[in-house]
C-alpha cells in the first residue's frame, strides 16, 4: 500500500513537472477560473515528496548527486479531507500543493528555500465536467493568475485518470 | 531571515540527535508527565526538514551521497500557533514533530517512509519551570511512551536557551 503511493506521487509528480516544461510562463491564463488557494498553509497537511533537478526552475542550481532540489508539500481544506476518507469528493474540494527550494548541506541535512509554485485541484461537477469534475492550476511564486490553459488541464487529468475509483486523487492521508 | 531560521533549525535537529543518540531506548521514561500528541497530524503544519544518516536510527540504511535518509516534519495546535505569531506562548501550547524515512531513487526524486519517531515540547510554566515552562518528550515508532527523563529534557532545553527572546522556541510558521 505504502509502495502503491510512493509510485503514484512520483507518477503524479512527474506528469506535472512535463505539464510544466511544456506550458512556459508566458502561457496566456485559462480566464482565471481555477483560483489560487488562499488559506492553504492553515489547511490539513497530507505528505511531502521531494523534487529532483530535473524541474525546469532547477536547471540553473548545481547537481550534487543524488540532485535533489525541492519539496512538494500536499495540504487538503475540509472538503477534501472528507473526500479523502470516503473516496467522493463533494463540489468544493481543494488539494493544494506548494514547491519549495530544498537546500541540502554536505552533510546530508537541510532546510526548505523559498517558495517556486502553488498548484492546486479544485472540484467542481458542472464546470470542470470535461476533467472529471476537477479543474487544476498552477501559480509561479509571486502570482495569483493560474498559468494552465484548458489544454495543459486536460494533460494534468490525462494523468489523473488512472486513479479513476479514487475520485482521481494521488494523495493519501495516513492519520499515524 | 530565511537563514536564520534555517541555521537555528539545522542547530536544533542537531542537538535533538546528540541528545537522542545519548539516551538509548533502554532509558526509563520520566514518569510520563510529557505525553503523546495525539491528534497533531490535524495540527497546523510549520515546515519540514531532511535529516542526515548521522542519526542513530538511520545507521544501518546505506549512505547514498549526500547520505539524506529521513525528513522531520513539525506542528503546532492553536495555542502554539498563537505563541508563533505573539512571541508568548500560553500554558497548552504544543509543538510536535515527527521523522519519517524519506526515501530518495536514483534521479534524486523521493517519498516518506514509516514513521521513526515523534517528539513534543509542551508548555507549562509551573510544571517544566526548571526548563523555561517547556516539557521534552520522545515517542518511538509505536509508542506512547516518553523514552526522555528529566536529565535528557534538560540536555534538550541547553539547546533551546539561544531562544529565550522567541520564548525558547526555534520554529516559524510562514504564511507564504
Amino acid at each position: 500500500m505504502r509502495l502503491n503511493f510512493l509510485a503514484f506521487s512520483s507518477l503524479a509528480i512527474a506528469v506535472f513537472l512535463v505539464t510544466a516544461t511544456l506550458h512556459p510562463r508566458s502561457m496566456r491564463a485559462d480566464e482565471a477560473t481555477v483560483s489560487y488557494p488562499d488559506g492553504y498553509r492553515a489547511w490539513t497537511f497530507l505528505h511531502g515528496s521531494v523534487v529532483p533537478s530535473g524541474f525546469g526552475g532547477f536547471s540553473k542550481l548545481p547537481c550534487v548527486k543524488p540532485c535533489t532540489n525541492g519539496i512538494f508539500y500536499f495540504y487538503a481544506n475540509e472538503p477534501a479531507m472528507q473526500g479523502l476518507r470516503t473516496g467522493a469528493y463533494a463540489d468544493g474540494a481543494v488539494i493544494a500543493e506548494e514547491m519549495l527550494e530544498l537546500k541540502l548541506g554536505e552533510k546530508g541535512n537541510g532546510g526548505e528555500g523559498h517558495r517556486v509554485l502553488t498548484a492546486v485541484m479544485v472540484k467542481d461537477s458542472r464546470r470542470y465536467a470535461a476533467t472529471g469534475g476537477w479543474g487544476f492550476g498552477n501559480f509561479d511564486e509571486g502570482s495569483k493568475a493560474n498559468t494552465l490553459d484548458s489544454k495543459a488541464q486536460q494533460a494534468c487529468f490525462q494523468c489523473h485518470i488512472v486513479r479513476k475509483d479514487q475520485g482521481y486523487v494521488f494523495s493519501q492521508y495516513a492519520e499515524r
